[in-house]
């Protein structure tokens, strides 16, 4: 089954190849037992030949393909629709979907999806478009089934068989009273499985979880994974319901955010598009501020090696040693940065954890150091003094280098690992204090130590 | 909603209260409406008395609850557990978390459970364990909703009103023939919307994405992210259906994938414990490795310095900017590295693209690289020169120093994203292939192209 994405080229060529001859018939063989998610792949190949092999896709499958496609080729074809195609397409979709879509599009478009779409989608529309972005209102959907208290399992069922089809689940159904605040919930299965007779109000689930319409989304979808939910009910300040977000969209905030971690961890600045359609200008611009930044902040290394200028003078043999050093130092606080930031963001650590981590990262760190030292140690007398016959490399100068190992390795370590919750306790994003920040803070504590290991270690 | 986590810690403390003050029932009503996984997080905090605890729960939450903690804690509670107790707990679990629980149990416990559990259960378990890790087989339930092409809607919903309550979802259904090949499925939406006397044969999907047992659990949880799909069907090499795989276990395993991808790139072993749950001797052993092979392969870097030893002493004010050098090519390959495994894992990039994203990352590092050299050169003589009156920094010196930046981002970018697609191509892990392990030779190759500048430019 995984062995699709070889032959996806080969069958862009395929429908390139019926395209060209006109072979329709053939072609919409071809495409229909396919998945909408691929078919949407397919048309990344086809270009300009998108909209004609859309047309020859039944309506249904047609909308759920457009969902799937990349926001520049929806684009393409809302502009090569027909006033008549577009609302076919627009009727088909999910509320979330067409929320989505109209996010990404230029002003004009969304203009024109508006004024196909019927009163009531435009009304929802505009009020899910009001909610700030990456806020729970922002994900939901209104489309989910609504049942009342006082109905008798046969009056859910039927009412559910009679709204169903427009609802985007009706996995899990609420239950509001007459204001419409939730008052619980219950599963499709514990329907099906109750009497005919049996009242919702004795069945239903009258603990739940519910999110607020400005809880962050990625608490949300987290909430979502931590509980097995397939969807969790969003309700408005006053305890109403309004909307539900659903796994699969859990699922998307929940990649989206984790790319968002790994740039910024990378110090690259977050952004959402797939990494071969963003342009040279746009990855120039994701990627320069921090490398300035931390180039500049390199200075300070320059200032601490250009003041021990001499001692580097009388002792040249230990610029040699710097590389590894400021290496083995970026690596240790890398690690243990990483490691602080992904418990962060999976919650498995807070703010209040911060001297059980230091205390962690201490014994880590002391473990680490020395091991490495005496490797180090032992590689310098036996390669560089021994091997490679530089009788520069005297015990002497080992020691001080394995010494600054011990104790950059420990500085790193803590460094790395206090400053992500530090950062998180005052506000800011953890990840942004990952291992490039913190490489260069190590760096010029680590070589501060061993300018003072060699003063008073060699006597320079 | 999410106040939880500041509240836990005072609820816990409510809880051992009430427990020391045996009052069992006021205990009992604070828990019961809690969701199994937030009692779970409690258990944490309250240590011998969880057995306690758990007994007041009524038992499908308390197999719940069990399911969501630790597998220490569960150890515990097992041992803690009389024979009756035991089967209790078991006997309401579903199959694919009693095999979880299996897994990480030690030989004496399994035996225990195995022997607890009723025949038919313990051979499912049995078949089950024989998988692969990481394999589909390995996630898999065998507790699904199976059908016939020849019932009719009626005979397909009383099927699912007698075996539901036993199965892990209902929400789609499994159509087999009678040699147990899979020919169909049907979501429970279609069922409930359709007449009472339709056929099962004439309404399910018989377009439908499947995966074997061996298939990898990460490209599973993928595709049912991908489709949006509650469950994805698993068949053996007869195409015959053994199991479904499940949307919240497909949750997990891209929660593990990704904090194993963020290890690895951080040049730590992956390991499957929460960070504060690891010993420290473990985090040891999952980060000394790298570091010391990292700190090892600095040899070359050391080897390169001592050879230009009489160049940096003809130029001492070469050395300052060394760090700053090896920390922006660091830095720009992490980027590029970062990027591009990130962009391998989501399915974006293919070896295939390697001259595109070479191309792209070409172009890329070329205005980051001049970008950088421009403020730098700027930089140098505003602040080093004419501010701190260094007299060593001259133009020259500038111009050497700029010009391998340059150099330096350029082939720091081109090596990041290179070798994490050649690593996939000859079967490597792709993550491995991140940031440390870059900026090791990007250090080497930065450093021999300084002076190699230096000794056109400067004449050393």
């Amino acid at each position: 089954m995984f062995e699709q994405e070889k032959d996806r080229a080969e069958l862009a060529e395929t429908i390139e190849d019926l395209v060209a001859r006109k072979r329709y018939p053939q072609l919409r063989d071809l495409l229909l037992p396919m998945e909408a998610a691929d078919i949407a792949q397919l048309c990344g190949y086809l270009d300009e030949k998108v909209s004609l092999v859309f047309r020859l896709l039944p309506k249904e499958l047609a909308a759920e393909v457009f969902v799937e496609l990349d926001s520049e080729e929806q684009e393409l074809l809302i502009q090569s629709f027909s006033n008549t195609e577009l609302k076919e397409v627009l009727d088909e979709l999910y509320l979330d979907d067409t929320v989505d879509i109209v996010e990404e599009m230029p002003a004009n478009v969304v203009k024109r999806i508006l004024s196909h779409s019927d009163p009531e989608t435009r009304k929802s529309i505009n009020e899910i478009l009001k909610y700030p972005e990456d806020s729970a209102g922002s994900i939901m959907t209104t489309e989910f089934v609504d049942l009342k208290e006082t109905m008798t399992v046969e009056d859910a069922l039927k009412h559910i068989r009679r709204t169903g089809p427009d609802k985007e689940t009706i996995n899990i159904c609420y239950i509001t009273d007459k204001n419409r605040h939730l008052i619980g919930l219950l599963s499709i299965r514990t329907l099906l499985l109750a009497e005919e007779d049996d009242v919702i109000g004795d069945i239903m689930e009258r603990n739940f979880i519910a999110v607020q319409t400005l809880d962050d989304q990625e608490a949300v979808a987290r909430s979502l994974s931590k509980y097995d939910f397939l969807a969790l009910p969003v309700v408005d300040t006053e305890a109403r319901l309004v909307g539900i977000v659903t796994v699969d969209d859990a699922i998307d905030v929940l990649q989206e955010e984790v790319t968002e971690d790994i740039e910024k961890m990378a110090a690259i600045l977050p952004g959402d598009r797939p990494y071969l359609k963003t342009g040279v200008f746009e990855t120039w611009k994701a990627r320069t501020p921090w490398l300035m930044l931390l180039m500049l902040s390199a200075t300070f290394t320059g200032i601490i090696l250009t003041y021990f200028e001499s001692s580097l003078m009388a002792c040249a043999i230990l610029t040699s040693f710097i590389p590894m050093l400021s290496g083995t130092g970026g690596n240790s606080g890398t690690q243990a940065s990483t490691a602080v930031i992904r418990a962060l963001s999976l919650g498995e650590v807070q703010f209040r954890d911060l001297f059980r981590v230091m205390w962690k990262e201490l014994r880590v760190s002391l473990c680490c150091g020395l091991c490495l030292a005496v490797v180090n140690f032992g590689k310098m007398l036996l390669v560089d003094c021994w091997l490679l016959h530089n009788p520069a490399v005297t015990p002497q100068v080992a020691l001080v280098v394995c010494a600054t190992l011990v104790c950059t390795v420990l500085c790193a370590k803590v460094v790395g690992s206090t400053l992500p919750l530090l950062a998180k306790r005052i506000g800011f994003d953890p990840a942004v204090m990952a291992s490039p920040f913190i490489t260069t803070i190590v760096d010029a504590i680590s070589l501060l130590i061993y300018f003072r290991f060699a003063v008073v270690l060699l006597g320079i």
